[in-house]
């Protein structure tokens, strides 16, 4: 049976455009000879909806939505491949959480059968136990007859429970199990799983020692496409029953592939280089044209500080965009260098991005009066340093609205931890572009992009020591640790939930330790306030990080 | 039997000085007699922890805590009562997530057992399923024996699963029933169930009908304060079995009650004013009095602007914290109203507040001249109401971070609804005290101010219609409907999920409705930046409010 994966950038609350992807699709697998059709999960609603599965009006309208979809394939292709449709699904029970996420199996022109997702993961980014009643994998429901195949339909984390491939499983129950066990003799998966760093080799290994293990070819569809904080890095997948990888689809981008379950004329597979800085680059390009384009903007623009932050979201930006859609705004101070201005003028010819500057010394004296007769007598401290930094977000907030492009803020994420940064001020911005990456691994973007791109980041950009310039001759440095130390420290306590005592205990400095942990504390307030940003990392800031505020530190 | 409820605010993570609170709490409740006692949920770490309970060293922390405060309590109270109290305990099966919420059993100086919450609230603001594993209710684990009792020991949610009470359950299991089942003589509950308006009608009628209908007492436990977005209303209460209402602890405030278990020596009930504005009012004072205590903030300042919400906020703010502690600023630009200055100077002077005035027109004027390139020959717009607004937070922002006070944000959750506030600008703040009072509600409880406090607001802030003043002659009915249109239209759209469509078949016009809608969804970028702010309504923005945004209109 020839299995059509359609891999699929929908957005998200958008019904009737969706439909209208999936169907474009199925047309086009359809052509290619495909017997069965698969979206990602929830490809209807698009994945995450969050909140938008609150208004039971919403999961009605995409239940409708469905329907006339399926009406419609049948009527094109009377004789057609059935469709596999992710889509929310009204719980009539009168028990528990309102919906179901479903499977629709739409055949003949209707909704012929629903099959219900069981593990619901409910941690990181996901709230699925939030919206969702668990289906009941247990007694075989998930399996399909279908042209003489035995298929078993699950839905994302209903694979991520095998008890031979985790040391720890989240749920009681694996629905892969229970499907084997009622027979099946394939296995169909509706995913939406987020790209992150390393993930994709854990999530390939994964998929073949299932398919290994049960001996059954095993069909993947994921997502593809930015919303919001997520990307989807699509890789949609066929493994053979002995694990092999028999097909996968593009990253990072939609495709439909068209496959052999019974593993005949396997595809050569395309290359995909997995190291960090590349799967950085496409990630942070993918979702940011996609925040653009599916809040209906068509240009951005963002300061220019002559920093290697600023450099490499303009890079990210003027490739998702075109650079002729990019704005840089230069607002130099008097503490500014000169190479604040002359490094980014020639990193925006470089990239061919337009620039304007502003120069705020007049503001900041402006200021300055205002403030003269509240500060009397108070000495200078980082008050005067946050004014400027406000000052510019000030402008470029007044760029934003009175052009309509978006603004774009460039903080890392090192600084969104330790709060080296100001609120309302450098933070203004819709869409933060590299608020998850580490300074070290900005800098390591930085180089992959020059190898891309012609050595697109001025030299001097690379080389010059980070400093926000916001006082004479302030670096970085003075204030934090060195950032390999600061970035070594924060993955221990941001990413792995390590305490301060944990970190020392591993061999750090303990007053580093202690210093970089209460600046983690104290900034909770700023990234309470701060703009989305592209998850890169196991676990990020944003969504899928709720700490509380008025709180004592941890231990 | 003498029960004590040990009705504490603590701080969350404060687990060193919130064991010092339920210890001072104990040695209280046992001078009052009592023969067992009861903490709030999660007592030891305050709740909701949220994140730092993915710390496995915190939750370790915890038990150590725990067991210390055992031994303390027992060598000071040898046949003292034991203590119930809540706290993290971890799952030890390898299986599901790594805590319970546990309630945990002390006596004689050690943990002598635990009872693990079965019902996990993961709707609105509560994301109990990301963090615990559900203990097991159906074999009547939760049933202890103490001094010839069985007493069921419940946490929060596992009452609120009542199939003859509730129309619509969550859960299949309903802890109680277990329990009762189980040969319990009397019902005990520890909960943190926090405010929202008619929530203690609801609660009190609840609790009264479970006991009636098992025909057991019940002693239920509930935290006091405020953490971030949630206020805990306390209210601690006996309940016999014949559900009638025993005693009850104080509302909104730290409290030990010591009661009878079998109804001997009722207490002469407080009285309760559970209207909105007296309801809102307590809930408003506590929750900013002790988001500033908590995040070691002494003082606080904010714009006075003239107009309602700066006057409700800065009556909150001056009753938290003490008017000698807040500061008004009042920021006029040539659009202000003369009454602008003049009435904030009345307010301040009837709160007895200081205020500092610094007029904005240099500053707009460096503006203007700053972007006279940029803007040439572009028409004037909202862009240039944003920068006077951004200006003002810039200059808030200036005070409070040179004095160390807290900056609140005056913004009201109409507004907020609709986006009629300029992010960065007048949303600058870090809390947020009227955010989730819609405007009508902030007139009524300007009301309710004004019959406490002696006309403390004046009149004409009362009489005048809301204007943002950022334009000559400027009303907010220019751009909105009337506040009671708009406030109906968002009471179902906001706060009941219902659609756009659904709200125009409920019988308001059209248009209105469609352009409201489309204002909630638009202002969704500014929301997600907003700053936290004290939670009213059954169903508030903020953390319990999870949109997307680079999404479509809902339908």
């Amino acid at each position: 049976m020839r299995i059509g994966l359609l891999q699929l950038n929908p957005k998200v609350g958008d019904l009737r455009g969706n439909a209208a992807r999936v169907e474009a699709a199925f047309d086009r697998a359809v052509a290619l000879g495909a017997e069965l059709c698969i979206t990602p999960e929830l490809a209807l609603t698009g994945y995450p909806p969050r909140d938008m599965l609150l208004y039971a009006g919403f999961a009605c309208a995409a239940r409708a939505e469905a329907e006339a979809l399926a009406a419609r394939l049948h009527a094109r292709h009377p004789a057609g491949p059935a469709l596999v449709l992710g889509c929310p699904e009204v719980n009539a029970s009168g028990l528990g959480k309102g919906l179901y996420n479903a499977a629709l199996w739409c055949e003949d022109g209707t909704v012929r059968l629903s099959v219900r997702k069981s593990l619901l993961p409910t941690y990181d980014v996901f709230d699925e136990a939030r919206y969702f009643e668990s289906g009941d994998a247990s007694n075989g429901a998930g399996v399909v007859e279908y042209r003489g195949m035995r298929l078993a339909v699950t839905i994302c984390e209903d694979l991520w429970n095998d008890k031979d491939y985790w040391p720890h499983r989240l749920y009681p129950v694996d629905p892969v199990e229970a499907a084997v066990a009622a027979g099946a003799s394939a296995l169909i998966n509706l995913s939406a799983s987020p790209f992150s760093l390393r993930k994709q080799s854990v999530r390939q290994d994964m998929l073949s020692s299932i398919a290994k293990k049960h001996g059954l070819p095993l069909a993947y569809c994921n997502q593809a496409g930015g919303n919001d904080e997520l990307v989807f890095d699509g890789r949609s997948a066929l493994f053979g029953p002995d694990g092999t990888l028999l097909a996968r689809a593009a990253g990072f981008e939609e495709d439909v592939l068209v496959a052999d379950l019974s593993g005949a004329r396997p595809q050569v597979l395309p290359t995909d280089d997995l190291s960090a800085p590349a799967e950085t680059w496409r990630a942070l390009v993918l979702g940011t044209r996609d925040y653009l384009s599916k809040c209906g903007f068509k240009k951005a623009l963002l300061g220019l500080s002559g920093g290697i932050d600023s450099a490499v979201v303009a890079a990210v930006a003027a490739e998702a965009i075109g650079p002729q859609n990019v704005l840089g705004v230069l607002m130099p101070s008097p503490w500014s260098s000169r190479g604040s201005v002359d490094d980014s003028l020639e990193l925006a010819r470089n990239l061919g991005m337009e620039t304007r500057t502003i120069p705020i010394a007049p503001l900041m004296q402006a200021f300055n009066t205002a403030l003269a007769e509240s500060f009397a007598g108070l000495p200078q401290d980082t008050t005067e340093e946050n004014i400027q930094s406000r000052i510019r977000g000030n402008l470029l907030m007044a760029l934003s609205n009175k052009t309509g492009a978006l603004l774009l803020t460039t903080g890392n994420k090192s600084e969104l931890a330790v709060g080296y940064c100001t609120i309302y001020g450098d933070m203004s911005g819709g869409f933060a572009v590299i608020s998850d990456l580490p300074k070290t691994q900005v800098y390591a973007l930085a180089r992959h992009i020059n190898a891309l791109k012609g050595r697109a980041i001025p030299q001097a950009i690379m080389d010059k020591a980070p400093s926000a310039e916001l006082k004479p001759g302030q670096k970085d440095q003075d204030s934090l640790p060195p950032y390999e130390v600061l970035d070594a420290i924060l993955a221990l306590h941001v990413e792995k939930d390590k305490t301060a005592a944990e970190i020392m205990a591993a061999g750090f400095d303990a007053a580093t330790v202690a210093r970089v942990c209460a600046l983690v504390k104290g900034a909770e307030f700023k990234r309470r306030q701060a703009a989305p940003g592209i998850k890169v990392a196991w676990r990020s800031f944003g969504s899928g990080w709720r700490m509380p505020l008025a709180a004592a530190p941890l231990p």
